[in-house]
Parts: structure tokens; sequence; C-alpha cells
């Protein structure tokens, strides 16, 4: 990624300094300081509440009805509606801010785990970057009465001379072309070969070209979310990225989990409507990955034509793979949760209703278990972790969790049922990922006055699941809640009794973007104590079903598209995460992603994959004793045993003063 | 087959009997007997010439207008209306046969080419019958909380305990039905296994079934040929023909050979035309053998459904197969001949519009070059040319012939533009095989008067091949026409001069089926000797080339249906095959179907026809500077070198006398 302009803001009384992008407002700024100002309407210039004075440089903006021309004129801004353009500093008033006495216990700088950036010149060093697809130029001599042979001999011929290819075998739509193929440029043709994954096995000419074409070798990488689908288009010579879409699944309207999807595909017809959905979502997105391929690439200025793609690698969750191929997903859901197949023969991906031509080959990442789907396999692949010495626990965070806990040596695996709470689902006021969603917030710890951020600067109508998490460490290190997630007897304008418990009102009416206040109760916070525990507890489980503890980890990977959003402090305030040098934490983001684009540009990986598979050894958790025992002991904040998170121990202390 | 009854007939006054099928007509009984009779109307009851006296036994039939109650009254039939239903004594008075003087010189017993049967039982001994695709029961145990393995990966480990079977692939449309195909028999299923040639490549999965189906295991055997489609239904578990079908090639109204063929499929979408036209041929003829089906075969009281079909074996010149599959045979008919491809994969037989389940395979036989196609090949398989130790010239005769020279350790072939003679093109009055064609013929050596033999006993309407053959032997042998072809001066009521030479009357128009005599003329002798001279001349063309003489043959095998009608002694004397141990001539019929049964039936034969094709070292003979030579010294009855035809010399002596 490019990197942008930058700015340098200096924050007053704390002197504190941070490093923004050019257009990043104030209020994100702070946050990114660890500083807090009062914001409750989530950064739409609407509360008021959140004025700074800017002592140098100009901000663009900043400038409501809630501010009068005097203290504009002394420099006050908005900090929520006040864009970065300079360097700045900025002073941040008692009234907008924390008192100076507060300063010393103002949240540290935050951590978040470092990016894992997928290396391709890694992969060409060891020598595993070796294409699945590879196409070859061949100049071949013309027909003759003495050599009469017929054209796909003088093609094998010519591999076998020119590229010392030998056991091929020639797909069926090359033999409907070649003829024409090979006259129309004087015998100099293009053949796109298929390697197989083991060497034994014959390569298969895919695809004949006329004209030299090697350079132009494509590939796609899709990942089939249940709720997005992502795709990347490969320059398959290079390894880069040429282009990448994503788009909402379209099933996402017959339900939005897993479940809701197989009662949907067991109707009749049903699973025929959902592989037609998802199929229909990835074609969309195809469409739009070439649409956007502009010149130049590689050595043409050609766009690139959906002729040109020869293969696309494929992962997603045992469900979606399931829905997607067709398959009938009836007994995922149904104990013993056994899925139809955890392997997947290559198939022809005009086959599955993909808009491919019809030498293009899907490859289908292969699964554990019916909930360690594919995607999680591509993860572990993608993340490098198959081929780590360092003890390593990969945690991929949705409806679902999956952990996976292992090294190059030995892996581990198991689903947790989290519930919906990371996706804003069984939350009063919780919702997706979306505008005015609260997706960050600190809380002043005198005033308990909040500071919230949502996405899109709009004023807020709900908690998303970083928000939540933000939340309820913050309430937690601010001493608002207990252990128990009960809200202690504190007086604050902000907190009352309602219905469900205690709740901490977040934004006022006034203040929000719906006409009621938003507010967290003890049931969310119970609800967001569940889905962290289910999650800390599977990874405690699966540790010590092989013998070591939480403590000998190594390395954490934190995959999916919430996992980029983690406060790694706060998972571990509050024992989502277990207590960890931060620097040991790693995001890969999209690790299904990631992983079906390294098995497009590497055989050695897809050959691994097979072997990764049948290493992975799946736990059912319900089936193993001691995780009842595990989970309820981490129904606690963080936990019941406080000998695993020393560091949130000894901040405690501050509460029981 | 079955053997129906027969009967034995003795003719009168030659003694000679014959046993014949029950429903013969007396002619053809009497041209076994190697009898002369004059018939000029083909067995129609219209010329009233064949009269014979029944003097023992009874007779069908026999009378028309032509006979009177008088004649009836004493024992005179009409031969040629006139059907065997029992023992029978039949003179021939000297009106309608020949004098008792001529009877020495009687045409000798007939000899036809034996039957080659394709033996099941032998290759069972042999140890290489080994279908391609088995069926194999297994009984699984269900999942439980214990084994929730998927259910792909619970068939493959029941396969490897239960039958030893390793390296399995899972074909896609297996994954699409396993889930509820297990659960409707509590797990006990049927799978169907396709065997790769190879022993090192993976065993393909290709179908499951509820139950236990070991018994029902189907495939096809398809000969596409120019004119004609026909096809066999096998079981293959036992290797037995169930059914059998022809259909005539429905491509046949856009021209009759090949050449037309290919151009027609040059047009715009010409060749998708030609695809669809034989695949609905194919389609029609499969309907029908499935339709034929009735109880009991096998193990069951069922019909045989499309489903349980697993293969189709298909077997085809080069440019029927370029057609059928939809490959461009543009450069089949343009020097230097080369074809878009000799081999062909494994294709779903569903991507060539076949009717048959997605997981049926269509393997296609290789071919040699653009003129030695998959037919030939099949028919050296089929044949069992390829194994033997025997050197044998192999014939195919149709528009091409075919010729194949060798043995097991090496082959030679090449393709004889014979024209199309032998299919009665180019000849005055030449027809294919149908009804009211002369297919036999004798002639009177003393009144010149004809017997001819009618396909369907209608009036003649022309000549097919087979009658061309035996006409033109029999003009030559009985001193009409000369070694040149040309008729010598003689004088009969059926000798006249004509458009095109001298020509032979036989059958005038009053007994003919059409409003004007039927003749061969000098002309139409002439394009026969052209069409035989260039199959003798390709055949010692080729024998000389590897060193060898024609005199070194130790076996001749004849395909095709011209094969089956040939009359060897005919053949000889006019110098289309060489002067051979007529007991040593073996007749196939449908080669290509008997191969593409073979390859149904044994994957040994599969591998072996890789093998065969590339030690089939193809001649073009219009590149070889001998053939020209050859094809001169050809083109004389029999052969300008007469020692070759030593016995034919002999014969000839009386012409001269």
């Amino acid at each position: 990624m490019l990197r942008g302009i930058e700015h340098t803001i200096t924050f007053l009384p704390s002197n504190r300094k941070v490093v923004v992008a050019a257009g990043t407002n104030l209020i994100k700024a702070a946050r990114e300081a660890g500083l807090h100002i009062n914001a409750s309407c989530g950064g739409a210039g609407v509360c008021g509440k959140c004025r700074v004075i800017v002592e140098q440089g100009d901000v663009g903006g900043g400038r409501s009805e809630k501010l009068s021309p005097d203290d504009y004129a002394l420099g006050y801004r908005q900090a929520c509606i006040a864009v970065v353009t300079a360097d700045l500093t900025v002073r941040i008033p008692q009234e907008s801010g924390i008192s100076g006495g507060a300063l010393a216990t103002a949240v540290p700088e935050r951590h978040r785990a470092r990016m894992h950036v997928f290396e391709v010149d890694r992969l060409k060093q060891e020598g595993i970057f070796e294409p699945p697809v590879e196409k070859l130029c061949l100049e071949l001599t013309p027909p003759s009465a003495v050599d009469n042979r017929a054209d796909v001999g003088r093609m094998i011929q010519g591999l076998a001379d020119q590229y010392d290819l030998h056991r091929l075998v020639t797909g069926f739509p090359v033999l409907r072309k070649i003829r024409r193929v090979m006259r129309e440029n004087n015998f100099l043709i293009t053949v796109t070969v298929g390697r197989p994954v083991n060497e034994k096995f014959r390569t298969q000419i895919v695809n004949v070209q006329s004209g030299c074409w090697a350079s132009r070798n494509f590939g796609l990488a899709i990942d089939i979310g249940t709720t997005t689908v992502y795709g990347q288009l490969l320059d398959v010579n290079s390894g880069k990225v040429l282009t990448e879409e994503g788009d909402y699944n379209a099933q996402i309207s017959y339900g939005e989990d897993v479940i809701s999807r197989i009662m949907y595909a067991e109707r009749p017809e049903g699973l025929a409507r959902m592989s037609d959905l998802v199929t229909g979502t990835i074609n969309g997105v195809i469409k739009r990955l070439l649409d956007r391929t502009v010149p130049p690439y590689g050595l043409t200025t050609e766009r690139i034509t959906i002729d040109e793609i020869n293969s696309v690698t494929i992962a997603a969750n045992t469900t979606m793979t399931h829905l997607f191929l067709g398959l009938e997903p009836e007994n995922i859901r149904r104990s013993p949760y056994v899925p139809v197949s955890t392997f997947f023969p290559p198939i022809r991906a005009s086959d599955l209703g993909l808009n491919l031509p019809p030498h293009a080959l899907a490859l289908v990442y292969p699964a554990v278990s019916s909930y360690v789907g594919g995607d999680i396999v591509a993860g572990v692949m993608g993340s490098g972790m198959y081929r780590t010495e360092l003890l390593t626990l990969y945690i991929d965070i949705g409806t679902n969790a999956e952990i996976v806990i292992g090294n190059r040596d030995w892996l581990v695996c198991a689903a947790c049922s989290a519930g919906p709470a990371f996706e804003g689902g069984g939350i009063t006021h919780g919702m997706r990922a979306a505008t005015g969603a609260i997706e960050d917030f600190s809380l002043n710890p005198e005033t308990y006055e909040p500071m919230n951020i949502t996405i899109g600067h709009k004023p807020p109508i709900g908690i998303c699941g970083s928000g939540l998490l933000i939340i309820v460490a913050s309430l937690f290190e601010n001493c608002l809640i207990n252990q128990a997630g009960r809200f202690n007897p504190i007086k604050s304008p902000r907190l009352r009794q309602g219905r469900s418990g205690v709740e901490y009102v977040l934004a006022w009416a006034e203040d929000a973007g719906v006409d009621h206040d938003i507010v967290i109760n003890e049931v969310d916070i119970e609800n967001f104590i569940r889905a962290k525990a289910a999650i800390f507890a599977g990874a405690k489980t699966l540790i010590e079903e092989v013998g070591l503890q939480i403590s000998d980890l190594e390395q954490v990977i934190l995959a999916g598209a919430f996992g980029s959003y983690i406060d790694l402090d706060c998972a571990m305030t509050v024992g989502l995460l277990p207590e960890f040098d931060t620097g040991k934490v790693i995001y890969v983001g999209n690790g299904s992603l990631m992983g079906a684009r390294m098995s497009g540009l590497s055989n050695h990986i897809r050959k691994d994959v097979v072997k990764v598979v049948r290493k992975m050894t799946s736990f059912e958790l319900s089936e193993v004793a001691s995780f009842k025992d595990q989970y309820v002991a981490s129904m606690f904040l963080p936990h019941t045993d406080m000998t695993l998170f020393p560091r949130v121990a000894k901040k405690l202390i501050s509460c029981t003063r």
C-alpha cells in the first residue's frame, strides 16, 4: 500500500505527539495518541463537546453552529469535524478532556497487531514460487509431406524438445481450437500447462493461443465469507495482486449465519438457490476485477480478458464451500456434524456456474471438519503458521471463532461457539461494522463522559464488535464494572437502572442518529463475556489437551476483519486474548484470501495443504470433558484465575483502593 | 447367434447337396451349391426363367402367373419364390440351368471368409478381462460423535479397508449426491470406480448408489461409420452384448463421403451441425439399445436405465471422430493431410452432447493418421491382429480401403483411394447394398444367361459392390472379358455396343425394377479394376517396403460390411486379394465395433492400444515412389504378373484354347 501524506500532531497539555495521515480528524488523532476528548455524537459535530484549541498550524473545517464566532476566533475547533491538513499543536481544554491529575492514568499508547505482509519474494527465494499454471511459447515447424503428424502431436513434441516436458495430457477444449490457433500465426503458439500437485501425475495442457503470450498469465483468488466475498486478480508470473474487489455474499438475504443458510438449503430447490446466489456474487466480483484492469500490466497494453484467466483458487468455511459447490449441507448442522467432504477435486470452473473459460480450473481449499473450514486452513497456510517453529495460537473471530494451535510439527484446532456478540448480535444496541457504529471509545476516568468514535463520523446508531470490546474494557479498567461484569454502585448521570440491569448511556438521544439513548447494559456485558470466554476457554482447553500451557505460546495470529480492529490491550484486559507481549501478535487480515492467493502461486503450497490438513487434529470442544470447566472459569473479567493475567491484576488494584 | 432350423437340399442332375436355413429360397440354395439357374429378375418371380422341379419334399410358394397349372401339377416351381420348408430333392431342367456337359465346369463350392468370433472367455483365460469400470458394494459404519469424518472420507476408508483400494480421487458429481445416497440405505452403498489405464495414476470414484448394485455394470460400444452408426449395450461384468442397434449416420444427407462432410463442416456453423447430427444419431441408438433391455438381464428384473451406463467406448475413422468431437477437420482433406489429433483424452460423455449421466466417460479410439483412423486401430485390436505371430494382411474396404500389414511385432498401414466402386459409385447402374441391388450372380457358361440374386428378392434396380465383384469375376472366368477388362468378340443377345463401350445386359427392362435395361459396361469394369488395383497395389507396396513379399503373408483379415459378402474365389480371380488358401482368410465383421467393445471390457487392451498406435507406421502411398508402378501393374485381371496368380492362370487357359 502506498503511504500518503502524513502530519505530526502535538497534543497539549500532555505534549503527546502522534503522526497521522492528512485528512484524519482530530478526535481520531487524539484517540491514536491515547488521549480522551469528550465526544458523544461519534464525530458528527452535533454534541459540540469535543472543543479543542488549535495553537499552531491550521485545520480544515472544525466548525458547526455549536461553535460561536468568538470561540472560533480564539482558535477553538470541534475536534470531531476538524481535519488534519498540516503539522499542528492542539490543546485539549479541561472541559473537553481530563484534568491534569488524571493525565498520568490516561490510556497508554495503543497496541494493535502488526500486519503480516505476504511476501512473494520470499516464496521465490525459498524456491516454492512455482505457479500451478505456466504459459510457454512454442515455435513449431509447419507440417510437410515428410512430417504430417497431427497438430496435437506436433505441439507435444515441441514441448518435449523445447521445454523437456513429458507425460502430457491434452484438455478437450484445446483440441477444439488448436488447428486454427496453430495456423493463425505460422505455428507460433502459446501453451498453457497445468502442473499437477504430485509430480508423478500428468501435466495438463489446458489452453493454446496464437502467438507468444507467455507474459500474460492470470489467476483469481477468492474468499467466500458468510457475509462478504473477496477476490483478487493475480499476475501469476510475478505473484502480484493486480486488482482486488469485494461484495456482500448475496445469500445474506436468506440469513446472516451459516445455520440459517443451511436451513434454507434444505428446502426444495433451496440448495440450488444458495449456490446460484453466491456464484452470482463471485461472477460480479470477477467482472469488476477485470473491468478494473487498465494498462499497463505486464508487457502489453491490453485489458485482461476473461479468457486469460486460467485458474481460480477458492477458500471458504465448510458451509460456504458446500453451498457454493452444491453439496448437501444438512449434516453440518446436525450432531455429529458430518460434512459431505473435506477434500475437493479440481473442478472445471464453468461447471460451477462461474463465468470463466472452459479450461479454467477451480481449486477449492480442503477443510478439516464441519466447523474448521478451508478458510482456516488457508489462513494457516497464508500466515506461514504451517511452517513456523514458534508455538502459535491462530484465532479467526466471527460468529464462530476458529482456533488453531501448533507449529510446523503439529496442529490442533477447534471451533468455538462464540455467539454473534462480536458482530453486534445479542447486544441491545449492537450492530454490524457499518456507518454510525461506535467502533472506538474512551472513557473520561473522572467524569465518565464518553469519547465515541463512529464509522463514517455519523451520529452513533449502535455498537459494533470492536467498539463493544473497547467499551467493556474501558468500563472495567475504570472500575465502573466488576469482574463479574456488573456495574459498581457509582453515581453518574450516565449510569441508570434499565430493563436489563444497570446501563451506561453512551449517547443521549439528542446526540445519536436514532431517536433513543444508546446504552450498554449488564445483559449485553454478560453476552460479551460469554463470547470471549468461549474463545479463551477453547484455546486453553486445546493447548492443555496437548499437554502445554497458555504461557507456552510464542506467537498469536489474528485473522478476519474483526482482528484488524482489535485493541490488543483491551483484548487482554477483558481476557479475550491471553496476556502476552503485544509485539508477538500478528494480524494477517483476510487469511483465507491470502491462503487462496498463495495456492494460486505455488504448487509446493498446494501439495503442503494436503499434508497440513491431515496434520490438523480437530477437537469437538463439547466432547472434551474439561472444556465446560474452562468455560465457567473464563466467565469473569479477565478470568477467575488472575495468575493468568498479572498485568490486569495490577491495574485492578486501583478499583479496590 | 442361434442356429435356426436347417434343411438339406439335393440338386439334380448334379447331385450336389447343400444345407440351408428354413426360409431360404431355392435360387439362393442353388447359388450356395455353386449351381447356376437362369434368373434375370433377381428373385421376384417376374421373369419366370428359373423353373425347377421339386421331386421330393415340398416348398412354400413358388408359383406366379408365369407358371401354368399344368406345370405346377408336374412339380415345377419358380426357384426364386420357392421357399425351403423341408428337406428337398430339386431338379434343375436344362432350359433353366446348364447342360450336362457344362456341369463339370460349374462353379466349385463357394468360399467365404470364416467368421472371427469375439471370445470373452479367452480374454478371461488370458487374464486381460479387466473392465475399466468396476462396481463395489460397501457396508459402512454410520457416523458417531467419536467418528464424524466426512462422508467422502468414510467411503474412501471403506474402499481401503474392504477392497485394498488406494490413490483414489472422487468425481465431482459423486460429491453432490453421496450424502443422500449413504443415508438412504443405512450406509450400504455401491461405488463405481474407474480404473486408470496406467496403474500408477489414480483410480476415479465415478458414481455412488444406495444399496448393493454390483451386479449391474453396463457400458456402451459405438462404431461411428460414415454411413452407419452401430452400438452395443454391454454387461461389463460378464462381457456379454445385451442388445445391438444400428442407424444411418444422420450426416449422410450432407454428403456420402468424408470429403463432402469436411467441406460442409468448413461452412459457418457447419462443424457444429455435423457434430449435432451424429450425436443425435448416437443418442437415438443409445435410446433404442436401452429400450430393448427387458428382463431378465443380470440378476434383477429391472430395465437398464441410462444412469447405469458408466462408460462408452467409441471407434470411428479420423474424419468421423473429428466431426463427432467438434474438431476442425479442414486439414484432413488438404495436403499434407494433418488431423487435429490422433489421441483423445477421456471426455465426459455429456460434454459431447450424449444423453448419458454426468459421470459417464467417453473413451475415443486413437487414430494413426488422417486416413488410417480409430476404426482401423479398433479392428486391429478386435481381430487380435495386434497379438498374433502370423504375418497378417488386414483390409477394410469402403470408399477408402485401409490396409494394415504386420503382426504383434510390427505394423505398417496405409489408406488406398479405392474410389467408390465397391459402394456402387462410378458404376453406370451401381448402387448401395439396398433392396433391389444385385448382390450375387452367376453366368451360364453356355448361353451367357445370368442368374441375378437381389437384396430383398425384388426385381433388380442396380448392382452393389459384392454383386459387381462377382459379375466381373464371372465375365472374366467365362472368357467374356479379357485381362484388360475389355469384352471379347463374342456373339450373344446379352452383349451389345453401348455408349461406354461394349456392355452386358444383366436384366432386360421388363424383368427389372426400373424402366431400362440394367447393364455393366467397359467403363464400369475399368472403374472396378482401378479400385481393386489400388488396394492390391497398396498391399504389395506396403509389404515390399518392409522387405517382404505378398507370398509371405500367413493370414488375411477382412473387415467392414463389404468383407462379409466377398466371394473369396472371385476376389482372387480379379486380383483384389492375393491368391491364397481361403481357409486362412478371416472375416471380423464390424472390426471397429468389436474393438470398441474390447476396450470397454479390458484395461489391458486400452493400454495396449496406445502401444499399438505408436507401433503402426503409416505410409502415404502417394509419397512412395514404387506405388505408381505397382498400381499400373495391377490394372489387369488379375495382374500383369501372372506368376502371382497361378490358380487364375490355369483357369485362363480355357479362354485361349
